[in-house]
C-alpha cells in the first residue's frame, strides 16, 4: 500500500468519480473558532466517498477476471459504491445484505444494478453465503477497507485535499476523517504525507464506538464491545483493518470522539450554511471541529463529509436542533 | 448588455466565486425520462447564485465610489449576496429590508457585515428611505437584476454550464433557470449564445406568478396581479426587468410553470438523489424537468438550482413528500 497506488488510482478514476468542491462558511468559522474547510464527499457518486473505492477496486481487475462480476458485503453505502461502479463497467455485481437492512438501501443497490442476497443476520453465515456465490460464479470479493486498491480510491480524496487547500494558501492543519475501518482515513493519510506534509489526518468517531481512536493510544488493535446502536451506523465496524491500522498508525494524529447529539447539531449547520445533506456518520467531523475546538490544533481544520446517505425522519431530527 | 461583460466579469470572479460542480443523478434520469444534469448554485457563497452578482457590481465599480459603500433592497438571496461581497472588499454596505422579513434572514445578512435598515412595508416607501440614504452617505445602488453588472456576474454560470456540458458531451439542450426578474435567465442566454449555441435557456417560474412566460408569449412586458402568497418567493418580482426581457425574448424558449408541490417534491428528490439543500424558488427548474416532460426537447436536460436559502419548517414539509 503507497503513494503510487493511489496516483493510479486517480488516473482510473478521472473522469469517472467526481472532483468535490473545498467548501466554507463565516458563519461556520465563527462556531467553530477557526476557519473550516469541508470536502463534502456526500456529492460524490452515490452519495459517499465509497464510489471511489469500487471504481478503483473495479478499475484495477484484470479485465477477463472483471467480467465475471463482483461481490461485496454492506449494508449501506459501500454496497451502492460497488454497485453503481460495477454497472458503469458493465459487469454484474452481488451485494450481501442483512434481511433487515432498511428497505430504501436495499431498492437504491438493486435499481444501481446490483443482484442483492439477502440474509438471515441471526441464523445465517454471511461470509459463508458469499464465499460460496463467488464461487460458483468466479466473482471478485471487494472488501469494504482492508483491501488495497479500495484504499488507493479513498486515498484519491486526499490528493485532491492537498492541491485544493494549497490553493487557499492551507500549509498546515488537522484533517479530521469520518473513520470507520479506516479506508478512507488511511488513503487520505497517505496521500497528505506525499503531497501536503503539514496536513494530518485525525480519525473522528462516534462515542462508545471510538475503537480506532483506542487503538491509536493502545498501540494495537482494539475492538467495539458492540457495532450497532448509534445513527451514525454508516461508520461503525467492529474493529481497525489490518492494512489500514499501520499507516493510520504511523501517520495520524490522536482521534476525536463526538456524540450523536453532535453529530446531529452538525449535519443541521451543513444543512443550514452549506447547503449540504449529511448523514450522521457523515457529520462526525464537522462535529468534532465544532464541538471539540481544545483538541484541535492550529487557525485552519479541514474536515470530509463522507456521506449523505440519510433517511429523511433522522434528517428531520437534525433539523430541530435548530429551533 | 453583451458577452463581453460577462467574460470580464468572469474574470473578477476568479477566485471569489465559486465554480459550482455539474451533478446528475441515475436516480433523477430515471423519473425525469432523459438525462438531466444539475447546476447546483446553492453551492455558491451565500447559498445562492445571487452573489455572483454582488461581487460582479462590486468589482466593477471605481475604487473610490465603492470605499463609500454601497446600498441594495432586498429580503432575501440579494441581500445576503451583496452584503458578503462588499464584506469581502472591505467596503460597508446598507440593505433596506422590510421589517416583517424572516428574523434569520435580517440576521444573516447583518451577521454577513451589512447594516440593516427596517421599513414598515404598509406605511412607508422603501425606494425614498433607500434614496435619502444613498445620497447622505455617498452609497452606491445595486439593483438585484435590471443591473448589467450584476446580470454579468449571473451570467458566469452560463459561461460554466456551456464548458461542463461540453466536457460531458452535451452540445443540444434545454437548460432551465429558476427565473425572477431575469438576471440569471438573460445572463446565462448570453454566455449559452457566445460558449453553447446548442443550448437554449428557459426561464421557470411558479404558477400564479408567470410573468416571464406571458410576456415571452405577448412579446411586451407583463405584470404579476401579486407579488407574494407562494412559497417560491425568492423567485417572485412584480415584472421581468427592462434590461433583461429583451434579452430573454431574444434568446429563450417558451416559459414553463411548475406548482408549489412540484417544488417541494423536486427539493425532496435534490435530499435523497443529489445530497443537496434546494430552497422552493431554487427547485422549480429541477420540478419542471421532473413533471415537465412533455415540453422539453432533447435527451438531455440542465437545470439550475439557483439557491438553498430555505427555512427548516418548509424543507421538512418537502420530506414529507417522500412518505
Amino acid at each position: 500500500m503507497n503513494i503510487d497506488m493511489i496516483r493510479a488510482a486517480a488516473q482510473r478514476l478521472k473522469g469517472h468519480a467526481r472532483v468535490t468542491p473545498l467548501l466554507n462558511s463565516p458563519f461556520i468559522d465563527e462556531i467553530a473558532g477557526r476557519r473550516v474547510w469541508i470536502k463534502p464527499e456526500c456529492l460524490q457518486h452515490t452519495g459517499s466517498f465509497k464510489f471511489r473505492g469500487g471504481w478503483s477496486a473495479l478499475s484495477a481487475l484484470d479485465p477477463e477476471v472483471r467480467a465475471r462480476g463482483v461481490i461485496g458485503y454492506s449494508s449501506g453505502n459501500h454496497a451502492q459504491g460497488v454497485a453503481h461502479a460495477a454497472t458503469l463497467h458493465g459487469v454484474p455485481s452481488v451485494i450481501v445484505m442483512p434481511s433487515d437492512a432498511p428497505t430504501l438501501k436495499i431498492a437504491n443497490t438493486k435499481a444501481l444494478g446490483a443482484e442483492v442476497v439477502l440474509y438471515d443476520r441471526a441464523g445465517e453465515d454471511r461470509d459463508a453465503i458469499g464465499a460460496r456465490i463467488a464461487e460458483e460464479r468466479g466473482l471478485t470479493l471487494i472488501r469494504p477497507y482492508d483491501e488495497p486498491q479500495v484504499i488507493a480510491g479513498q486515498g484519491t480524496t486526499g490528493l485532491e485535499i492537498a492541491e485544493q487547500a494549497a490553493a487557499h494558501g492551507v500549509r498546515e492543519a488537522d484533517v479530521l476523517v469520518c473513520c470507520g475501518g479506516g479506508g478512507l482515513t488511511s488513503g487520505i493519510a497517505l496521500a497528505l504525507e506525499a503531497d501536503a506534509p503539514g496536513l494530518r489526518a485525525r480519525p473522528v468517531e462516534p462515542e462508545g464506538f471510538n475503537d480506532v481512536a483506542r487503538s491509536l493510544r493502545s498501540g494495537q488493535i482494539e475492538r467495539n464491545s458492540r457495532t450497532s446502536g448509534n445513527i451514525c451506523d454508516a461508520i461503525i465496524s467492529p474493529q481497525p483493518g489490518d492494512i489500514t491500522f499501520p499507516i493510520i498508525h504511523r501517520l495520524c494524529g490522536p482521534g476525536l470522539v463526538v456524540s450523536e447529539d453532535d453529530a446531529l447539531r452538525a449535519m443541521a449547520q451543513a444543512f443550514l450554511r452549506l447547503k449540504l445533506v449529511a448523514e450522521p456518520g457523515g457529520a462526525v467531523a464537522l462535529a468534532a471541529a465544532m464541538c471539540r475546538q481544545d483538541q484541535i490544533e492550529g487557525e485552519d481544520v479541514i474536515v470530509t463529509i463522507s456521506g449523505g446517505n440519510v433517511d429523511p425522519d433522522i434528517f428531520a431530527r437534525s433539523l430541530q436542533t435548530l429551533s
